[in-house]
């Protein structure tokens, strides 16, 4: 079971690296769509949000309190931001272990689909 | 502190129920942009995710876990979805009460800004 998050997480690729703990790593996407545009990744391997478990819960809400922390030190919290996990296919998910986009720094188109 | 949502959790305003437990409720979003377009709410009132504790971990995850389960039970998760938060302004929040914006049935642009 390994990503490309799991060898950013063991060093064995580069990344910006913004946040890291026991649990989770933030790095810059590499791709950015705004000026502000990380990644909430958690240390478990979980390939999709099907895969996550009630176990996770916490795990999970976590990613959420750390992009939200994140963006108040990057100074977007007031103006606000988008937070999205991307699910499969029809989701647009292009790497398989899950991440939480955090998207800001410009104003948002209204709705995503 | 009240928002339309707690309006529909006390039945005060009518709504499309999707799933309801002592923590969360489901509902249809009135302007869906996909086939699936539906909002998981927490019960408790909680205006942004910029309000969201290190206490509302668990319950922030149970949001994501009940998006996954309606998706199993909509015929989508195989296919795929998008979890959207929006946080704020910038972020095209409207009703400031937190809630998941679970979208899919169909295949979804790439990315989203």
């Amino acid at each position: 079971m390994d990503s490309i998050f799991m060898k950013i997480i063991r060093r064995e690729i580069p990344a910006t690296i913004e946040y890291e703990d026991d649990e989770v790593i933030a790095i810059k996407d590499i791709n950015p769509v705004a000026p502000v545009h990380i990644l909430i990744i958690p240390k478990k391997f979980i390939p999709t949000v099907n895969d996550a478990s009630e176990a996770d819960a916490a795990l999970l809400g976590k990613m959420i309190l750390t992009a939200k922390k994140i963006a108040a030190e990057k100074g977007i919290a007031e103006d606000g931001y988008r937070l999205v996990m991307n699910v499969g296919k029809d989701g647009g998910q292009t790497v398989f272990h899950i991440h939480l986009h955090l998207i800001g720094g410009k104003k948002l188109a209204f709705e995503t689909a």
